[in-house]
């Protein structure tokens, strides 16, 4: 089983996806190649590690995720690979993987950290302009053949991090925020139901008997448990597929209709449990 | 052998097509995907219905054709199992594959209809805000490695249709209208030749020996074999590669130049035959 | 070993590319289809031509090239196979090849050309419109089986070519200007440094030691090594990946900040070397 996931700003008009391809078919021809996106905006860090924090865990163990928003490319940042929950992760050390670490860490999984450092196996004449085809591909390559990472760099003890926004959590109410807005215009908060799960289960609340306030002043009242739950046109809060709180429309672009965009402030507030 | 395509209106830019087929190569990873569009516009079934049924006929026996425009997510709407010409469809009962089943019934194709109803195939904490993923990938999956559709659901009579604009033929004259702009600028109609050759066959009228007029006043004489038989620049008429009847501008757009839209509607008048 | 790379200006919405695909997997199921980019503006063989001649050489022997820009389609054009440095390339005759094959006789490749003429292995009702699908696909997927190419059609010594922007090179500058501008904004010359190399060599002039000078007035001394080598925001030169001489700005986007655009002249001065 060799997957590898391919997740960038490098955009759909170019050929570098292409090309990084080339390399790792070159390497491994039975590699299966899975585009993630390669729409995220260009160098926005936040968005890649928000996209790699949800992705992974639907892949098979054994996945090889390459992961390049890497605006540093070439300067003396590291590459990483990271082994975690039976996964692999190469990209620029910048934070783009770190919102998946402080997830897992949550989850008391293990992950070990090297940095790159495998220069015979980078291609013959690699530059510093496209590290991720020059040097990344190259190494995911491998490691998709089942190469032991440990082999391909030197083990370090912690990886660069991002602050990313996190909601405050108060005893009945919470203050997120929208850190995502999807191609169906739904806005994906930062409030994530685990985390928000254990900090209000002492005061006996019951999750659904939620008031939805956003700063665009729409109220939303309780969860559904999809948009289709409520008339066409109509408002609602669900908890998202990947456990996140979320606004949207039924048949309609929340974004749009709401006037809401990236960061407005989102409060949901709990009543009193019974 | 186990192909399987997938259309969505899920666009390019967010996670979940790659997490869709994540779970289909966690249980088949020797899959072969094939991403058809994910640009359908968001709850457009109409468009959906359009593309599949277009799609199917090009690809090889025991293909699984996954389409998901499905607005109704997480409702009692069912999810379709349909095995036809020995190919299979999975998506929501929404009409998405009405089109494609009208279309084989002309040809005389049987067609079998289930609803899905095998839970204990679905994901583990499965919910009901992304189906796709949750229940009808690993289905899915599951079909691309040969098990039996009838094990997974329960054999249904009819399934949901839409109603699609179709084209009013008279004696000398089709009054049909756009439902397609391709990327070309190309208009396509819903014109479909193998179903005006029989209306008109008696009449003696030679296919070729017609006039095709615009809302937007442009008329074009006769149909020619492609683009490339007129001038640039010049409009022409041509049955298009799937059968239907499109106006297209040699090198140009058509859409843009003539200000045509979809709906718009279009005339096309015979002469008599000699 | 069967890959097949697909370059066009299909774009990412309409049926076209899947209805390829599936007419080459049912003839070669195994064959790894690499998407390159279907966003080559409409009827833009230069584009195409630089695209692929940027791609080619970081995909291993055997690998086959379906490049479809075709304003042509259905014409008496003729369709391509190049048999060049173990690789293969399939397409119109129109000079999507020509940049490539120009830079191959550079490097004193041998290219074998022959006109596709194989209506035993064209789709069985192949019409005039899509010769992509219908003729095109089923020989790529052939190629990519092992069939031997000189089967399919004739030899011909010589193929169409399309004039390219070159730089004019003086003893001590170079005038080019701009080719492509990429996802992130950077500006892509059309001066290739192993073709300036040559040509200023005998002056002993340092390739460091240079001066790039915009249309738009922006004056950008010396290369560095990568973006990322001066400070954010600030514009530098670098030798890009693919061997050109490419203006951008670090974490920027170099054509909306200079109002640089597709033509514009970039003239390159060299120091006196010492």
């Amino acid at each position: 089983m060799s997957i590898i996931t391919f997740t960038s700003d490098f955009g759909m008009n170019d050929v570098y996806v292409a090309q990084v391809k080339g390399v790792i078919y070159s390497i491994n021809p039975k590699a299966i190649i899975v585009d993630v996106t390669h729409n995220i905006p260009a160098y926005d860090i936040m968005l890649g590690a928000f996209t790699i924090s949800s992705l992974y865990k639907y892949f098979p163990d054994g996945t090889v995720h390459l992961v390049v928003i890497d605006p540093g490319v070439g300067t003396d940042r590291n590459i990483l690979i990271i082994r975690a929950d039976e996964q692999y992760f190469v990209g620029p050390d910048n934070g783009v993987f770190s919102l998946l670490v402080q997830r897992m860490q949550k989850e008391h999984l293990e992950a070990d950290f090297y940095t790159l450092n495998a220069s015979s196996y980078y291609r013959e004449d690699f530059g510093n302009t496209f590290e991720a085809r020059d040097k990344m591909a190259p190494v995911v390559a491998r490691l998709s053949l089942g190469m032991d990472y440990r082999c391909l760099g030197e083990k370090i003890s912690a990886i660069k991090k991002l602050k990313f926004p996190l909601p405050s959590v108060k005893s009945n109410s919470v203050k997120g925020s929208i850190i995502y807005i999807d191609n169906f215009g739904n806005l994906i908060t930062n409030v994530y139901i685990e985390d928000i799960k254990k900090d209000i289960a002492h005061s006996g609340i019951k999750l659904n008997d939620l008031t939805v306030k956003l700063a665009s002043n729409v109220v939303i009242s309780g969860l559904v448990e999809s948009y289709g739950h409520v008339d066409r046109g109509n408002p609602c809060a669900i908890i998202n597929s990947s456990g996140y709180i979320e606004i949207g429309i039924n048949m309609g672009n929340a974004a749009q209709a709401m006037g809401a965009k990236l960061g407005d402030v989102v409060l949901i507030e709990f009543r009193e449990g019974k």
